[in-house]
């Protein structure tokens, strides 16, 4: 690999509101060398997840927090250029976590998944509907939600790529599907497309309370959270007895601090509708991935489940790509291609 | 039961805060008569029960909100005095539902039991640890905390009614058991009586963020919340992977003004520590009560359960003790005895 170089965002500065490019700086150094049962891989495209912001942090979180001066962590989607592994073949593509570079070294080992080596959608799906962003809708709203047929059910940020999919799955299991989203036009897609039966654009909502309150008459049975905040504690405000919110995201507190939930207040309704609020992790998960992976397989393929990507070109636009994320303008996966 | 005159308490002001005497207003009036099915009871006991204040707000709750000008709702243990329902003879004993007055009517349905004919406990022990207090400390703990042997457990409220018999059950399950209370004669009772593996005076606790985080090296699988509020947040903060907040109760809140919730900020840890928070009511669980009877009444029998009553006498008292009850001055179960 000699003469090819190898970019890198590394993460240089803990932001302690909004991140943006200054938290970021781009050098090149040599690709590396891998030794005996590594793999060298080249990045193909850069997932941007709401999490993101969280790692960024110095406080509890489910990963250990970011090192300042260390490439940006990220899951990235990879080819196999070099390989001292027999279980992962030069020319396969393996999804994983790595890093914001061109170049990532793995023993295979941890969250480094081989896809399979032929495939009738597009490589992409395999970050979004078909991989992690997938498995958390899925394992979130079955496993967590448990929606049975004919309950209520409210997404919030629903035009999100774990919201668009966990909406669509409640619909499929026969529930009543309520979206969240930030704008007309992510509303229309909601209902157009990905078959809610409602999609209220809360920006254009004095009350949600009382939005909430006229739209769910016998109350919220599930209610998938992205955002937090006071998204939730109208939810929490509205629920039906037995109520299960299912805590996916917070993404409403990632980017304004060093916290990353926004406090509520309506709390006490879990207990007087004997409601649960419960919080999961992907990872716990993946070893029913098959299971998941067969599920969405099916209905993406067969067009009952829809998928949008939003697919930002080039190495540079990584940070800025970023910052689209938590303003807001993503309709669906948000992807950086190399 | 002419000649016989009824007193009562009636409820009178919403409190904006605290509750106090003020809220109430003692009358008399006469016995009442009573008409096909229906049942005269004497009132012997009243239960003082935190919820109670919730009652008096107007806001959602899972009971219906008091009426002012009506007697105060209480459960109360009482005398069947006379009958015209063959399933509630005159001279036997029942538990449940009714108001703060001498003599309350009921048909002997919703929340009214017939007690056994003979006990060998104290009759009052049917409205704590044979009663709603008991039975929600058992489902608290065992269907909402599901304990395994082995793993830790944190209880607030301990010396409380409910709070001193779920950290019990605890202990008969295997785990261990730490209590919060709020003097050092209730942390010498807890551990010394109730067989708490440690107990913690909150109010000589700077920081009780790092108390806990010393005291759980690995992380609160259990927490028992009866108070809500700053409590909350730092067993939040403390949270093992897959715990279980057990939410019965969030006093901390009750008396402090209409909302009977302070707001919380760590509720992020549910998400990252995969932990679940659920609220129940006892009233869902009451066609099992007789498996919850005979546990307790087994290990009250002999000797497992500790309870404590703290019986405060006088019919005009009641309003007084209620203060008593969310100013902590009581060490287990509340109840006036007429």
């Amino acid at each position: 690999m000699s003469n090819i170089s190898n970019r890198q965002w590394l993460f240089v500065k803990r932001p302690t509101d909004a991140v943006d490019e200054s938290c970021f700086k781009i050098v090149t150094t040599e690709v590396p060398d891998i030794h005996d049962g590594q793999i060298l891989l080249q990045n193909l495209y850069f997932s941007l997840d709401a999490s993101m912001r969280t790692w960024m942090n110095e406080g509890p979180n489910y990963l250990e927090p970011l090192i300042l001066g260390q490439p940006m962590r990220s899951v990235t989607l990879a080819k196999i250029v070099k390989s001292n592994n027999p279980d992962f073949p030069v020319g396969r593509h393996v999804m994983g976590m790595n890093s914001w570079e061109d170049y990532s070294v793995s023993c295979g080992d941890g969250f480094c998944q081989l896809l399979p080596k032929t495939h009738e959608i597009p490589l992409s799906y395999y970050l979004g509907a078909l991989g992690p962003t997938g498995y958390t809708a899925y394992f979130g709203m079955l496993d967590i939600g448990c929606p049975k047929s004919g309950e209520s059910v409210l997404v919030s940020g629903a035009a999100g790529a774990v919201g668009s999919i966990a909406g669509q799955i409640a619909k499929l299991s026969g529930c009543y599907v309520v979206g969240l989203a930030g704008s007309d036009e992510k509303c229309d897609w909601l209902v157009s497309e990905c078959g809610y039966d409602l999609a209220i654009n809360y920006k254009k909502c004095d009350d949600l309370d009382k939005k909430l309150a006229a739209t769910f008459p016998e109350g919220i049975d599930i209610y998938f959270d992205n955002v937090g905040g006071a998204t939730l504690d109208s939810a929490l405000a509205n629920l039906a007895n037995k109520a299960r919110i299912v805590s996916c995201g917070a993404v409403s507190g990632y980017d304004t601090g060093e916290t990353p939930s926004i406090p509520i207040k309506n709390h006490w309704m879990l207990l007087i509708r004997e409601a649960k609020m419960q919080g999961f992790l992907i990872s716990s998960f993946m070893h029913r991935a098959t299971e998941a992976a067969e599920y969405l397989g099916k209905h993406i393929g067969n067009g009952d489940i829809r998928f949008k990507e939003h697919i930002v070109e080039g190495f540079d636009s990584a940070p800025s790509a970023l910052k689209m994320l938590y303003a807001g303008k993503n309709t669906g996966k948000l992807i950086v291609k190399l």
